[in-house]
């Protein structure tokens, strides 16, 4: 029992995981990078104009007028999954219904594949910087991270996984994204595909294909998932959130058939039921929809900014800043001289030119000092002329600085606000 | 490395937790008492009929057609915990907008607590029979759980947590449900409620309220949740379930304000982004109907069927079985003579009857030879007329077992299919 003066001071005891210092927060990023006038490359966030919404708005009127189970708790609901089996033909990947899990979104995917594989304080393997939001999945289980370089030309490097899995040390999975890499933007190519494949396979650990991206790729043809090689050591993610809303929550998991029941039982240690409403109206959608040419729209489109972002870089950033062009996804991972550090660039620009980005340092996973002098722009949200406008604003700011090729005072300074 | 006979026998090694037998899962008990002809008491579904399908579907097409943020992802929607402010009220709690944290309903608000609260391998304290879901949700963290009574006049045994917390050792927090108690449907007295609160305070010990039933109490006047008392260190959960729909999946906590932040950083661990179109859309069901008449008709019909239950079990049932009438909620936890196990009487019901509830020994935390004896009965799914059919149905099969008084043979198998 507490004496008074203790009681005066008493404060909720969060478990052990929740006191370290925290890592700006995603939602904080969001309120940052929705002030007025601000030009945002900083999240990968789809644009609001290519969402399908009468369509959807049609979808979810039929459902409730309909269906009677709609509004009911129930089971997942099973033409969903057998749309999205055709779905993944688009992959080139060729599944069966019973390896389709459905989710609330890829996060939740990734949540549920991390804790039906991870035990508390075990180790897992992914690359140097990596999506901030499996970082935060793995964070309560406080997990041993071995990692590995990324090749922008070709992907995760597949000599590093191999030497730490012959180590003979167990990791509980490799995590990786493929295409549309997030944060680099780099796509794997085939050959590692398969030899990575082959090593989930020689050593027995499973691998975790995060496929969020994979449907917005720009320059045929573009290479299948890994599942398609190996449906038996790859659980696969994919996401209805790039190609038809976020704010739906809807993804789905290919995964190995002899584990498919065990993701059921994780399901229901984070939430009861399924949403059933919305797996029911996306379901409606795609009946209502022609799918093959929704995506071919938004590959179009997200095709043309990625050109206009390139295009812009090309032609307003000083000659030492270096950048890849990406296959996929929505990100450029944009390298800068080594005086300067991408934190106190987002500084200047955000002040001076109201143009926000992700530094490269908030996807690391151990402190980096490499990725200290990246940043992450993002060209999904905004419209090329809008990209233009944004990449010439920061040009303006960054040739200066590369001119006077001065370190910045206020290195020391973590924060990214 | 694998030799050839290792890697034809290799598997997918699981996380420790999920090595261990599993109990019946929910989704198999959907399918159980979805049978046709079956008439089912076994899970706590809300009546199909009281889902307000219009008025949500006219919510949906205005957010739809009105706000262009609907498909995106963003941040809670504020509006929806202006809403939820109200809501409390009639509850009986004062509480601002910043202590309320939307969910994807209230078993993602317990995940989330839970996972602020407890360590892995940590303490807790909760009741001997206790509702399925949050098990679920402490699972993977291994916990060591203390449990205490419940009594079916007055709610937990408010001396045994005492006793437990006077012993000096740490938990986590003491996880209760004060009204429409699910298994056992009791409710909490307004006394216990208020020791129960100065002891979370005295012994700096959080006290999770999960609330998923309160709106529906049917004896006036209901007695107001823990919360009202004490806001330092009560953790209240509400949903949306079932006064609204639960394949809406929307729930609440209203949390100490000291520790809402935290809880942004544990939601972003499990799902990045909360399903904005959903909140959108209640709040704009909110605004549409008349949430107060709304809830009092709820409560006038499932009062009936709780009236129309106990009246039937009056009528039906042999006298040798024992059980209260809830004031709350959706279950009557009703207990067999001690020779009958409610498994095996569960088996004959519904061969010969066929009637499904939830054996009682599929709440309890540890092995309870009382709670064998148990049966779950839930009255909200069915209309009054079949719940008495249901009941009668279930006297005839049970009033020749209370009679021959013979144990039955089947007695060692443990399961309830």
């Amino acid at each position: 029992m507490l004496n008074r003066l203790e009681l005066a001071k008493a404060e909720i005891v969060l478990a052990e995981w929740m006191r370290k210092p925290i890592k700006l927060s995603i939602q904080e990023l969001l309120a940052l990078a929705a002030r007025p006038g601000v030009v945002s490359f900083a999240l990968g966030l789809p644009s609001p104009e290519l969402f399908p919404t009468s369509l959807y708005a049609q979808a979810v009127d039929r459902v409730l007028s309909t269906d009677e189970r709609a509004l009911q708790y129930g089971v997942p609901f099973q033409p969903l999954r057998a749309h999205i089996v055709e779905l993944m033909r688009l992959r080139g990947v060729e599944c069966s219904e019973e390896q389709v899990f459905l989710t609330m979104g890829a996060q939740q995917a990734m949540t549920l594949i991390v804790r039906m594989l991870l035990d508390y304080g075990g180790s897992l393997i992914c690359e140097n910087s990596i999506y901030s939001g499996f970082q935060q999945v793995i964070e309560p289980l406080r997990p041993f991270i071995s990692t590995v370089p990324t090749d922008m030309q070709n992907g995760i490097d597949v000599d590093a996984v191999e030497l730490l899995l012959a180590s003979g040390h167990r990791f509980a999975f490799v995590y990786t994204i493929p295409d549309g890499h997030n944060p680099t933007g780099s796509t794997m190519s085939a050959a590692k595909r398969e030899r990575l494949v082959g090593l989930a396979r020689r050593y027995a650990v499973p691998i975790i294909e995060d496929d969020a991206y994979g449907f917005l790729h720009y320059d045929d043809p573009p290479i299948p998932p890994m599942c398609s090689f190996d449906d038996d050591w790859v659980f696969y993610i994919g996401s209805f959130s790039k190609i038809l809303a976020p704010a739906l929550r809807v993804g789905w998991i290919i995964a190995p058939r002899r584990v498919c029941s065990n993701l059921t039982i994780v399901r229901e240690s984070i939430d009861i039921d399924t949403c059933t409403l919305t797996q029911r109206t996306v379901a409606a959608f795609i009946e209502l929809a022609d799918m093959p040419g929704h995506i071919a729209r938004l590959r179009s489109e997200y095709r043309a900014r990625r050109d206009a972002m390139v295009e812009a870089l090309r032609d307003h950033l000083p000659a030492e800043v270096r950048w890849e062009g990406p296959r996929s996804g929505f990100f450029v991972w944009v390298g800068l001289p080594h005086h300067l550090l991408a934190r106190d660039v987002l500084t200047r620009v955000m002040d001076t030119q109201k143009v926000a980005f992700i530094p490269g340092e908030c996807f690391s996973v151990n402190p980096d000092a490499d990725a200290e002098h990246y940043m992450r722009l993002s060209f999904s949200h905004c419209t090329p002329a809008i990209i233009k406008e944004g990449v010439k604003r920061m040009g303006q700011s960054l040739s200066k600085e590369v001119i006077s090729r001065i370190r910045p005072e206020s290195a020391a300074s973590r924060s990214v606000q």
